[in-house]
């Protein structure tokens, strides 16, 4: 019956999606997962049975409150900011691309590779064009570079992730704010790693109308699984954003929990530290393997390279039952970057990683190994 | 020190949002809720604490399955499809917004009005141009002028909502099928409210591979405020769309909350043999009040206009704590849609029906009142 229709897939795919791969989830059940900067502590016990007490039957049943109103003005108060000054998303996922469907379609966007893959992945599902302005060799953000290109007028978005994925390291205040005071377009910082280190760009927003901050719920707060990030930023700037944000995009359970967690902040915080502890110890151990070179890191991950084949570390990792990331493309060969996990995770990767540093050594015969 | 920025945010928003106004959810606490067409009943209690017991460490601090696998599994066996014909969405929005971003965007979209605005607002944000094509005065799809228009080479996506919102009528398995065999584009058949009436789309699926099926939990399943959508289609379909899919779209607590749903339905099937019910008594009712015109429904929501000005009856209606929906624009001018409730809310809204058609009677004088 097939063949009675002409229909053709390729005809009706719109222009600009051929430079899109689907993104494939590799699921590796059992495994140390070190791959996604989670937070590795347990989700405290007595806060999820709370949280399994706030389900109710409306909360399920009803739409939920599309303005997300309590939520965002709890996030305000504890910012010092005013409610709509805040838009909470279905992850900062949801939120990068509503900014670039706002702002980006049929303009250029600029990226500070290497970063997050996100900004340009969702300007090419917006139809904006991707620009990527390279960082140094240090990571750190090429300013010159990067206002040569935001200061032509079909600039339309900058994207500053500080503290950088995956590279670890955090732009300054003064290098915003160098960018801001000289582009007219939309300046989005993305401060996803803000509670392990780096500067806090509210301070600019009174100042700067065109700067836009992400943060989240996802990484500190340990609500990866539930999909809570927010922005802060003008209230005209948000206004326009919200033309294009679907009318319920944040459940409402996802709404009750951010809540109690950020009521109940100070357990976290105490993670926090820990976190910052344990990253401050893997980075002196990596340090210390002959063959590995660590990079700073103010975030709860390290980027590393070894003398080896990135591919062949990040395989023998995960025979072992470890899962790292691997990155790879032009900007980072031969790169890896590992989550901060607790005490007993990272004791594991470090003996899986000597282990295979160890086996590779005696196979290819690596000078440093 | 805000004059010293250039920053004109007018200039930098893209093209074509000029046409959306942000969406502004009102909140009315207290009031018997019967303008969202979600579950009236109440959670079943049992269910809501075994949802409860599944909240643990891991579903909230890891970031959730991208592919949602076993939800998938689970919604692909209860339809008889295979799991790469399935997608799930952060509610059926998403999947629609996704839709109209792989294939819609330049070319034309073509909108049954009156019908669900969400196709029309999420052409726009995807840069699509929507196309109304009227339904008749019975509120059946005008096919000839459909296929008029989808046949041109600029048609991406054909939208048919079936049953229909805000109708109530649904469209016959005849008619769909008239359409996919004249046209080369997408054809998306939104089953929203399937479980309370209408023609199954499922058995047309294997013969045409550019149709493509939206059904939803929000509804019948009684988890609107968890955004669980769900799309039916072609494996290659899905492909494509899976390039614009937020990877993590679908949080971890909504996807166990609709696995346990669908494991459980024969409880949601008794209470959609009740709101049926309880739609036929509202409609008889509705039927015997002077000056008010119910429409045929096979959804759970009616469609009615009355002999007064539907501002002021909707407006009456919340004064005595009844929420519905007021339709408008060129295509309902004075309809109101109702949502069918629980018999006691359904009593409460005629009782205030009555009562504020008594008194516009009384203020206005209007025959037939």
């Amino acid at each position: 019956m097939k063949k009675m229709f002409p229909f053709a897939l390729n005809d009706i795919v719109r222009e600009g999606l051929d430079k899109l791969v689907p993104y494939d989830a590799h699921h590796y059940p059992g495994v140390v997962k070190l791959d996604a900067n989670e937070n590795p502590y347990p989700f405290p016990a007595e806060l999820a049975q709370r949280l399994g007490e706030l389900i109710g039957g409306e909360m399920l049943s009803r739409y939920p409150d599309g303005d997300a109103t309590a939520l965002r003005q709890d996030i305000a108060a504890y910012l010092g900011v005013k409610p709509e000054q805040i838009m909470v998303g279905n992850g900062s996922d949801e939120l990068i691309l509503n900014i670039l469907l706002t702002f980006g379609t049929g303009g250029r966007v600029f990226i500070t590779n290497p970063t997050f893959s996100m900004y340009r992945i969702h300007s090419l599902v917006a139809g904006a064009k991707p620009i990527p302005v390279p960082r140094r060799e240090d990571f750190s953000l090429d300013i010159p570079a990067l206002l040569c290109y935001a200061r032509k007028p079909d600039a339309r978005v900058v994207f500053i992730c500080s503290p950088n994925n995956p590279t670890g390291n955090a732009s300054t205040l003064e290098e915003i704010e160098a960018i801001l005071q000289a582009v007219n377009c939309l300046v989005v910082v993305d401060q996803a790693y803000l509670e392990f280190g780096g500067q806090d760009c509210l301070p600019l927003l009174q100042r700067y109308p065109h700067l836009v901050i992400l943060r989240t719920f996802s990484k500190a707060f340990a609500l990866a699984g539930l999909r809570v990030g927010y922005m802060i930023g003008n209230a005209d700037v948000l206004r326009q954003i919200k033309k294009v944000k679907q009318p319920y995009n944040l459940n409402a359970f996802s709404q009750a929990a951010a809540r109690l967690v950020l009521a109940n902040r100070e357990v976290f915080n105490q993670q926090i530290q820990e976190i910052i502890n344990n990253r401050e110890q893997l980075w002196q151990e990596l340090q210390g393997l002959a063959g590995v070179t660590p990079y700073p890191s103010v975030t709860n991950y390290i980027l590393f390279r070894t003398n080896y084949e990135s591919k062949a570390v990040y395989q023998g990792l995960l025979q072992k039952g470890v899962l790292i990331r691997r990155l790879g493309g032009p900007e980072l060969p031969g790169f890896l970057r590992v989550s901060v996990g607790t005490p007993a995770d990272n004791r594991l990767f470090i003996q899986a990683l000597t282990e295979v540093l160890a086996e590779l050594g005696g196979k290819q015969d690596v000078p440093g190994a």
